[in-house]
């Protein structure tokens, strides 16, 4: 088996785990921080060792577009190319075929990631969704879309996702899903999920015996759906499930899908959460038995100016655990982002050193700022972990959320 | 005294020494690469440390500007600012504001950077030099200048200079000096080194006698004035010199001037040469005798692509010891960028992975290359100092300028 699952401690329906594969391993529940196009932003191997990041994620939809996965795999696969010897886990390029591929990161795509559609207008979606169906078509083989780079036609297909992920070399591979968006109707939905599953049959005929093929529960909103996605997965051989899609309108909802979902789910296998990581979910989801994550959040975020802190520092779920650092308060702050916090960043720098980088645009503030946000999060599942093996979890879910 | 300098080897006109000041010491001849505003692109001061980084410069101009010498001075110095326990050096904030602060960063300001006349056309040289004109006004007080980012009118003056520069905290300072431009006549040229002349006295005067204030020797392309200069400054009781402002129109003309200036500076202090670092003139102004080097070009020329190699891979004269990490030879390239180098990232990463992160306008990539170009001329310092020790300094220039 590619994948070994063991489940270590559980509580109520939580669990910690270690996840081994032919790449070394990592504990569960995980954060895993996205290295798109087989970097994190200024983060060397050596700075993810120290960070101790286990497992990074990478975009098959990217890479395979550039530099090419059969460049990689000449170049002797994925671990090599960038020098990572932790677990590397692809996505299926789905996602990114449906949303991020047509070239609109503000309409759809970030709908489709998980940010709920309270949040923007209907009107600008509507607009996005029509522009989005002139430029990829989906048939039941699969999508072809325009390279919004290059201008090229692209076709990806269950095999082809299939053939990418094992160029790359990944030890980890998704199934290849249609990933609907919120402005799915039922009929819709139900139709792509029909395809996700043909699909799913599809890749697991095909995929690299080597790598651990996950299957992707879709369904959208929709209850029904969503039982129905979990139970088709579960009866086939995958080594894990993830969760993926549009998670509804809400947080709640997203919490409701989780209720749907996860019970249906083999116990033994691990349960991957597809592009959720803010602070909030992480005890949320993990609460309801969600093993792995993966959000380009902390990434973004940090690039924003926003700095994760701890409720020590005054996070809480209002500000979302963030300051902003362009903030006047930090002209004159000496302290460190976080002072419970030890990494590189926060034993070295202050907020005044850390804003004036930012206000000067300086390089080593994208460095340092992502440096501390991924190491905030990938530490903060390591106290969660441990909360859940000695039986502290709701004390310290109450520490953090307050409830 | 706030500076000691030790010689302890020397052959011919070249020495290696060791500087020491209040904030640790380094040895000569040495590359001082630049942090304009407090952060070397992307680079900490762990890696600094690793890259045996011992001294920096920073500049006076830009951090007057931003965040400000006061508020620096209110956090704890540079220093402790940019959490740096090495030596700082500052400039003098004159080359800036006679130059860059006229935001012509590629028309004169690259000129009065030792980049030489005949590299750019007369006509734009002309041009560029009228508008600094309106934007700059030169008194025997200083230079008054309106600030390109925010419009604010700013005035440096030699005592301005000393005060910013005390505020910073710098360990070695820079006299304020009036920078000419290869466009400069000798009559213009002579008015400025009186005034520059004046202002030295007027620093010596004023500076902060924690600091080690070097005194900056012009005089352009014209024999007699670099003399006259080169004399009254060894008069005057500075802790080093500088030297600076037009170097010529060749790299022949600048050599010709260390030879005048050189021998007329007291043996015992040491010599920086401002602005200069490309791996020839390494070798060639050492050997007329020149202790330091700053130059922003191993960043600028990584920022661009281009990345440092030895002799061992094809570096030389012609093609300035660098390749392009852009050339297709190099897209199934597994070989480090250079074989003989053990930094960070030739012991890490291929070309062809360094290839793709250029193309792709990773963070990483400007991470990356900058650790390389850097390490490599701090390296290459190294190299030569020993051999300056051992007497095989012109085996060691053979095997890479080729004579």
């Amino acid at each position: 088996m590619p994948l070994k699952f063991r489940i270590k401690h559980t509580l109520d329906r939580m669990r910690v785990g270690k996840v081994k594969t032919r790449h070394g391993s990592f504990e569960t529940p995980v954060f895993i921080p996205v290295a798109t196009l087989a970097a994190i932003r200024g983060l060397d191997n050596r700075d993810l060792k120290d960070m101790g990041v286990e497992v990074i994620l990478a975009n098959t939809y990217h890479l395979h577009l550039r530099p090419g996965d059969e460049l990689i795999k000449e170049l002797g696969g994925l671990h090599k190319f960038m020098n990572f010897d932790g677990v590397i886990v692809t996505d299926s390029g789905g996602f990114q075929a449906f949303s991020l591929g047509f070239g609109m990161e503000h309409g759809v795509g970030k709908i489709a990631n998980n940010i709920f559609l309270e949040e923007l207008r209907e009107e600008r979606l509507r607009e996005a969704e029509n522009e989005r169906k002139k430029l990829a078509v989906v048939t039941d083989r699969g999508v072809r879309f325009k390279d919004p780079k290059s201008g090229r036609i692209v076709e990806l297909t269950p095999k082809k996702s299939m053939e990418i992920q094992s160029n790359l070399g990944s030890d980890i591979i998704f199934a290849f899903d249609e990933c609907t968006s919120p402005l799915s109707d039922r009929d819709y939905t139900e139709k792509a999920l029909e395809r996700t599953h043909r699909w799913a049959e599809e890749c697991l005929q095909h995929y690299d015996r080597r790598q651990a093929l996950f299957g992707v529960v879709q369904g959208g909103e929709y209850r029904d759906l969503r039982e129905k996605s979990a139970r088709f997965m579960a009866e086939r051989d995958f080594a894990g499930y993830g969760i993926g899609g549009s998670l509804g309108k809400s947080k709640q909802d997203m919490l409701n899908i989780l209720d749907w979902v996860i019970p249906l789910l083999p116990e033994e296998k691990p349960r991957h959460l597809l592009g959720i990581g803010a602070i909030e979910d992480l005890f949320n989801c993990t609460e309801k038995g969600v093993d792995m994550y993966d959000c380009v959040a902390p990434a973004r975020w940090a690039r924003r100016g926003h700095l994760y802190v701890s409720p020590a520092e005054g996070g809480n779920v209002r500000n979302k655990f963030r300051i902003h650092i362009k903030n006047a308060a930090f002209r004159i702050d000496n302290r460190p982002v976080d002072r419970t916090c030890d990494c590189l960043v926060c034993q070295n720098y202050s907020r005044a050193y850390l804003r004036h980088l930012y206000k000067a645009n300086e390089l080593l503030y994208f460095r340092l700022a992502t440096y501390h946000n991924i190491y905030f999060v990938v530490k903060l599942m390591e106290r969660i972990r441990e909360s859940i093996a000695d039986g502290s979890f709701y004390e310290l879910k109450r520490e953090w959320l307050g409830f």
